[in-house]
């Protein structure tokens, strides 16, 4: 059941830039699900295993996918960093991101979708609308720059995929790119869970709720985090997917062991990440009144939260095999 | 079932002004239980729907009313903010309180009953107190400005209640207001839950365990949360009921917009908040592991934290209308 | 059942100086758990009840144990404060260390065990080894002050145990003596719960899963926290344990109210604490999803967080007791 991938095949690189370009700020989901449950449902039957599908109200805008007899889940998290309108064009954080002033945004409200321009830095932000859609669209573009938007509206950095022959840029590889390695390790598992998850940006995020299901109803005790980290005086692109010792929880270090003895009997190069502060979806199941594992996997990237986020595709390459090989020996 | 209340009775005045003078700061809330439990006994056998009554030691300080089958559960908390003694006289925050200098407080320990005057500003503050009781007192007042008080005695706001003809002012309408507009909901509800709950103002606020038994005993994934806010250059006093769309946590979108369609269907009046800080039973709903849905609807105070909180009628009659129009239509 | 213990004597010394001196900062405290389950095993032949025990890979490094009908659950952590190795012999903090630069630092890598010197105070810190092993080592010291600590290594204060006539000073006091006190509490216990927990340092502590599983399996709804606390203008050695009333989190006040009578009765000295920061395996219960009440009983030190923690051994024998009491009688 190893997985032999070398290369990223035309068809997973489009996967990965339609998912990139998804609204799906934290609270606000619903579209991402959408999107990734579609193409879950066309490509299926060429898994190896089909997986049990939970999602629907119940499951707020989560999705979980089980596998035969899971042991170990792994959770990418859907939700991206973005802004919200606040009252006469201000603007707060969703998460914490760290644009340049003049970065492009985009969002929708009852007056339809728009374009727009942030301005300021710091908590000091606003947003200035400038056409009321994207420069794709047929229509003719009439000036929108006295439009107002309503307050409450979230807006996220326009999309914006670039793939080199070495690299990968785009905003929000955080963590559509860590949905994308679920969904492309996906083919190969046959004992396990993927929980792509929610709210993970902004605090209450929704993987203790699903590892306390997991627990509760398969006894799944050992999980893997599937996201994106960023290059340090220690960690650096194109050295290997991180395996983080700790941020500012610190997981359980014999678990953490065992999942760099699996890394290194397989022969996948990684490096260890040691951070005192940041935190993950394994900060929520550090947090659940269950017994259960999680280490931090992630790819180092440039640019970390801008719209700018870069990373080498030998280390995505080698975070699948490292995922791949988790699932499968863990 | 529509409620159609188009003012407050005189009644209803001296139930709100009782509430807001029992002694109930974060993890004292027993008073406030008691009484609301009493008031409850007294009134239920004319309500439409008599509620399974969740009370007792096993509970904590909290209070639940089970009414038919319930889809939505609204919590409003009975905690409020307050100071404890620590040592010579120094007192600590509970809560947020926010009162100046010279501010008159209230508490009692194992000398008695006491009105004191708070001293000092900012975390400096400290207590002196002035008499051994209320001025409605019978006994003689005899000089008790020499009288130290035992570490951990907690103090609140002296009552202070004012009804004009279009507001009301009063310590504490946050949040006695809130159980009280729960009290009047309750006369006309068929099907959901009234949480009474507590520590909402210091933390680790029992909107957690409640909301999680409600999901696990009856399956109640809607939550409103009955509370007060603070006018800013958004929310202004006389435009309605407060719609939260986020504060330092953000509710599920799509469940937010559920709720601003059933106040727009009902004609009620309402404002949209969005804050990038604060906290309520919300956030508490939040954090535990169950998919359970929130939303934020606050009236909206000026003087915030102080003994002078201050909302208008207006504003009051429609959180009602709101709250029983959801309670109805969610 | 009353406990007549009137000092300390040098077999029970001896396990507290064992336990101090166990390598077992937060997240890897599983050398502290083994040496106490092989502790329990040889001598709870002799103890008053056999407990059931539970522990294993499912209760990650926790221990717990549980006496005949339990009402009431005792907390102990297991981990200790320390350091991390970030990169290029660069520290992080494990919780909150409070040492002066050069105070000596024992742990162990790949490379096996070492002696090392903490360099810089704040958060600017490095650790320079000293040898490749304790002075008691048989083996020749080679000089090891060019080697380089692997990222990850998690470091603590080397042991260095000191008993005088009335004090005890060592590193680790905190909470390795709120082990030991809850192994001398155990002889007695007849109904009961002892919860050697994790991660109470850190964050994320374990005390809400036990707590939790606790009130699940067993109805147990009494919580007593048995940990060390600091002398403070309130505060004062050899004025007997401390209770809490409040740190950042304010227990239920009625809890409080009983745990105090209880003292009182007894006729056991203690000293009223109120704190508005801190936290402590209490916190971690306050914010589980179950009604369950928690006390804080500390023993005051002087030295808090560095390797020359000191109690009075008059404190320790009253917390004993009280310990003792509060398990017999809430």
């Amino acid at each position: 059941m190893s997985l032999s991938l070398q290369s990223i095949t035309d068809s997973d690189l489009s996967l990965l830039e339609a998912l990139c370009s998804v609204h799906g700020p934290s609270g606000n989901e619903s579209a991402v699900r959408d999107f990734i449950l579609k193409h879950i449902k066309s490509e299926m039957e060429s898994w190896v295993a089909k997986p049990e599908i939970f999602s629907g109200d119940e499951y707020q805008n989560n999705l979980m996918l089980v596998f035969g007899k899971p042991r170990t889940a792994l959770y990418a998290h859907m939700d991206s960093i973005g802004y919200t309108v606040r009252y006469d064009m201000n603007l707060i954080k969703i998460g914490g991101p760290l644009a340049q002033q003049f970065t492009l945004l985009k969002g929708e409200d009852s007056g339809g979708p728009f374009i727009g321009t942030l301005i300021g830095e710091g908590n000091e932000l606003s947003v200035e609308v400038e056409s009321h859609c994207d420069a794709s669209c047929d229509a003719p573009c009439e000036d929108q720059t006295d439009r107002a938007l309503e307050p409450g509206t979230d807006l996220v950095y326009h999309h914006d995929f670039r793939s080199g022959s070495r690299s990968i840029q785009s905003p929000y590889l955080d963590n559509r790119m860590g949905c994308w390695l679920a969904l492309l390790a996906a083919r190969t598992i046959t004992d396990g869970v993927i929980c792509f998850t929610t709210w993970e940006e902004h605090g209450g995020g929704s993987a203790g709720y699903l590892s306390s299901q997991l627990y509760d109803r398969f006894g799944v005790r050992q999980s893997i985090i599937c996201d994106m980290t960023y290059v340090t005086e220690g960690i650096r692109s194109g050295r290997g997917p991180v395996i983080s010792m700790r941020d500012r929880h610190i997981p359980r270090r014999s678990y953490v062991d065992r999942v760099i003895s699996i890394a290194r009997e397989a022969g996948i190069p990684f490096q260890i990440e040691v951070e005192a502060s940041g935190g993950s979806d394994g900060s929520e199941i550090q947090l659940i009144h269950r017994p259960v594992d999680w280490c931090f996997i992630g790819v180092a990237e440039e640019h970390y939260h801008t719209p700018d986020e870069k990373v080498l595709k030998v280390d995505v390459i080698n975070a699948l095999k490292l995922h791949s090989a988790l699932m499968e020996n863990l």
